[in-house]
C-alpha cells in the first residue's frame, strides 16, 4: 500500500525531530502502522534551511496553502505555533479534508471548540499528543487509557523552563532572577521567557487536560493563572524545612459545585513522587475513582521527544482515518454533542472558591503577643492551623534584629476567606511586609 | 444503539470491580465510547455469590460454555486465571467469533503466539491492558503511544507482593521469612505466595512487554526467573549505604546480539524516580531512542484499579470492532507477520551473556591480603571495580570478630564471567561463606 501522505507546516525544532525521527525508524514504524508514513511536503518560510533537512525527493514550498492545496497529502502536521496564521491554516487544512496533527497547546487551549467543531462536522481527526507534556503520552492515557474512571483531579508539572529553574533555585539557594538568567543562557529559557515564567504556558496545558478529564470545553480564559516570577529563595528553604517542595503545578480538580483550573506554584510533600521531579522533566498525576492515583513522567519538551508525539498520532491516524468518525476517539475523549450540558452542570469556579490549604511567609516585629494576634485573625475566619514555624531573629536578620519570620501552614479553607484574613493581618502594625502567601496541595 | 453485551467468566475480586465501576460510571462511560457498555452474562462456579454481587437481571449460570455459546454477547472477558480451563476457554470464545478480554499474563506470556495467531485468523480482538501492571495504561503506552520510538530497555517494578516485601525489609531492617509472614497476614501475599516471591508473575509481564517492545513473539521459556527469597537485610542496609535501594525488576533490553529477559533483585540508584516506588505499587521505566526516559506509575493490582483496565479494554473495543482488523492496532503492536523474522534477528540471550554490573558481598577473614586476593581475580578476569566497602570487623562480627563483610560494585561485566570470577573467589580459603551476588541496573 502506498505510504499515508504527510505535509508538514514549519520545520523548526519540532519539524525536524519529526523528520529525522521518521526517517531513521521507519522500518519499524511500518512493521507498527501496517503502512507506510511519508513527508512528502513541507512548507518552511526558510526554504533553504528547510531543504538541508530534508534534502532532496522531498518538495519544500514557502506557501504553506500549497501543502494544503496538495490533493496527494492525507495528513497536514502544523508546527508554526500561536494563534494567528496557525488557527487559518489548521481551519483550512480541516476544510480541505485532511487530518490534522499540532503541538500547538496556545492554539487549542483558546481556539479549542471551533478547531473540533470544525474537524467533526468535516470527518476529519486532530491529534495533539504533543501539545501537552512533549512526549509522554498522557493525552492517549487520559482519554483511553483510564475511561473506565470519574476522575477526581489531576496536577502537573508541565512548564519544564520553571521546573528547571525552581530544581536550580533549590539546589543552588539562589533566587528567580539570577537562576532565570543561567536558564536563558542554556537555553531553557526562551529569550522573552513570559509564556512560561507567568504560568501561561502550563495554563494553556492544564486546560486541555481539564476539557479531557472532565468531559468539558476548553475554556482557557476561566483558567486562574499565576507564575513564579514572585518566588523568593526564602520560602523554598522553609518549605523544605517543612517537608515540601513547592512547584508550579497545572491542577484541575472536580468539586461539588464544578471544575477547579489553576495553575500556580505550590508545595507539594516532599515524599511524593511527583515532588522529586527534577530539572526540565515533566510528570502528570491523574487521580481516577477506580484506578487511584496513577503518574506519567517524562521529558516535556525538546525535538525528538515532542517528535514522538506527533509520531505516535500520524500513526493513529493512519491506522484510523478510515473508521467511521462516530467510532473514532472523540477530540475531547467524551462524545462532542454532550460537552454543553457538561459545562453547565460543571462550571469554572472563580479562584475564590477554590479550597485548598496555604503557606503563609509574615515578616513580624520580634516581640511578645505577635503570634496570637496573627493566630487569633485565622481563628476568627475559621481557618485551622496545621504547623507553625517561627524563626530566631538573630537568625533571619542578622545579630540584635528585631524582625523575624513567621510560617504559617494552614489547613483547607476557600481561598476568599484566606483573602480576607491575608487583608486582615497586613493591617497588623506589627506586620512589616507585604505577607507571602503560597497555596499547598497534600495530592493525596 | 444497544450497549455493547459483554459476559464475564469468574467474578472474583476483579470481576466484582469491573461490574462495580461499569455500573457506578455508566453515564460516564457512555459519554465516552458512544455507547453503552453492558455486563449482560455472568458465569461462575458460585453461583450465588455471583448473584449476590450482580443482583438482579443479570443472567447467572455456572456453565462459562453457555456465555460463549449465547449469539448476543460481543465480548468475553476471561478473569479465571491460569493455563487450564482458561486457555480453553478463550479459544473457544475466539472460535465463536467474540473478543476478548483478559487479565491473565500467565496465559499470555505461555500461550500468547497460539491465541493472538487464532484471534488474527477469526478477525477478532484480544485485549490485555489489565495483564501488565494492573490499572497502569502501559500496555496502551507501549503499542500506541510510543509508536515513534525504537525501545531501547525497559524496566519495571511490575509485582506488588514483592515490591511490598522489599519496601517492609527495608523500613523495618527485617529479614525476608518475617515480613512474608506480616504479607500474608495483610493480604498483600497469598498463602502460596511462590509465583509472586519467586519472580515468576513478574517474569510472565516482562514476557508480555517485550514483545509488544520488540516486536518478538513472547518467549516465557527463555526468560531468565530469580525471586527475592535469597535477599537479606544485610544487603538491603549495605546497598543503602552505597546510594542504592534493592528492587525486583522485569528488564527486557536490546542489545546486538539479541534481546535480554530476566527477572531478578536490582540495586537501582537511590535518585531514580523508580527507586523510591514503595509498598505495593507498580512502576515501569521505557527508553525509547526519541522520547528518552518515561515512567508510568500506579496501583498494579487490586479490585478496582484491575477493573479499570479491563474497562478501558472494553472501551477500545467498543469503539474498533467494526473496524478492518488490519487497521487496529496490532496484539503485539507489529503486525504479526513480521514477528517470526525479528525472532530470529533478535533472539533472547541466555542469563550467561547478559551485560550488567554486580554487587558482590563476600564473608572474609579480617586479615590482611585478603582485598588484593579478591581484586586480583577480578582484575585477571577483567572486571573493573566500581566501589569498595570494607566494614570494620567488630561492626560486623561483635567485639573481637575475627570475620567481616567486604562489598564490592563492579562496572559492566558479562555474567559469564562473573559467574567464572564467583567460583575463583568462592575457592579462596579466605572467603568464608557463600557469595553474595545481586546485579545492578544504573537506569539511565
Amino acid at each position: 500500500m502506498k505510504p499515508i501522505q504527510v505535509g508538514l507546516l514549519g520545520i523548526g525544532t519540532v519539524g525536524s525531530g519529526v523528520f529525522n525521527v521518521l526517517q531513521r525508524n521507519q522500518e519499524e514504524i511500518r512493521r507498527r502502522a501496517g503502512r507506510g508514513i511519508e513527508i512528502a511536503m513541507v512548507a518552511d518560510l526558510d526554504v533553504e534551511r528547510a531543504r538541508k533537512v530534508v534534502g532532496e525527493g522531498v518538495q519544500v514550498v514557502s506557501d504553506a496553502r500549497a501543502v494544503i492545496a496538495n490533493p496527494e497529502i492525507d495528513i497536514v502536521i502544523e508546527l508554526i505555533g500561536g494563534y494567528g496564521i496557525a488557527k487559518a491554516l489548521v481551519l483550512e487544512a480541516i476544510a480541505a479534508g485532511k487530518h490534522v496533527v499540532t503541538a500547538n497547546k496556545a492554539l487549542l487551549a483558546v481556539h479549542g471548540t471551533e478547531i473540533f467543531a470544525a474537524a467533526s462536522a468535516k470527518g476529519v481527526m486532530v491529534a495533539f499528543e504533543a501539545a501537552v507534556a512533549g512526549g509522554i503520552p498522557i493525552i492517549k492515557a487520559l482519554r483511553e487509557g483510564l475511561t473506565a474512571n470519574r476522575i477526581q483531579w489531576l496536577a502537573g508539572i508541565i512548564n519544564g523552563t520553571t521546573n528547571f529553574i525552581l530544581s536550580e533555585m533549590r539546589d543552588k539557594g539562589l533566587d528567580f532572577a539570577v537562576v532565570l538568567k543561567e536558564a536563558q543562557r542554556l537555553g531553557y529559557a526562551e529569550t522573552d521567557p513570559t509564556f512560561d515564567i507567568e504560568g501561561v504556558d502550563a495554563a494553556h496545558k492544564a486546560t486541555i487536560m481539564s476539557a479531557i478529564a472532565f468531559g468539558i470545553p476548553v475554556q482557557f480564559d476561566k483558567a486562574y493563572v499565576e507564575g513564579i516570577t514572585q518566588l523568593s529563595a526564602t520560602d523554598i528553604k522553609y518549605a523544605e524545612q517543612l517537608g515540601y517542595r513547592i512547584k508550579l503545578l497545572g491542577i484541575t480538580k472536580r468539586v461539588d459545585k464544578g471544575i477547579e483550573l489553576r495553575v500556580h506554584p505550590s508545595l507539594v510533600p516532599s515524599k511524593r513522587l511527583i515532588a522529586n521531579v527534577e530539572g526540565a522533566m515533566n510528570a502528570v498525576v491523574v487521580q481516577g475513582d477506580a484506578v487511584g492515583a496513577t503518574l506519567y513522567y517524562g521529558k516535556g519538551a525538546g525535538s525528538e521527544p515532542t517528535a514522538s508525539a506527533v509520531i505516535a498520532d500520524l500513526v493513529d491516524i493512519t491506522r484510523l482515518h478510515t473508521v467511521d468518525p462516530l467510532n473514532r476517539v472523540p477530540h475531547l475523549a467524551f462524545q462532542p454533542h454532550t460537552l454543553d450540558q457538561a459545562m453547565s452542570e460543571l462550571p469554572v469556579l472563580p479562584m475564590s472558591e477554590v479550597v485548598t490549604s496555604y503557606y503563609l511567609r509574615l515578616r513580624v516585629a520580634d516581640q511578645a503577643g505577635v503570634l496570637a494576634k496573627v493566630t487569633g485573625i485565622l481563628a476568627g475566619a475559621g481557618i485551622s492551623i496545621d504547623a507553625v514555624l517561627q524563626r530566631e531573629a538573630d537568625e533571619v536578620g542578622g545579630e540584635g534584629s528585631t524582625q523575624t519570620d513567621l510560617i504559617i501552614l494552614t489547613h483547607d479553607t476557600r481561598e476568599g476567606t484566606m483573602n480576607d484574613a491575608i487583608a486582615q493581618m497586613q493591617q497588623l502594625p506589627t506586620v512589616l511586609a507585604s505577607i507571602t502567601r503560597i497555596r499547598k496541595e497534600e495530592l493525596n
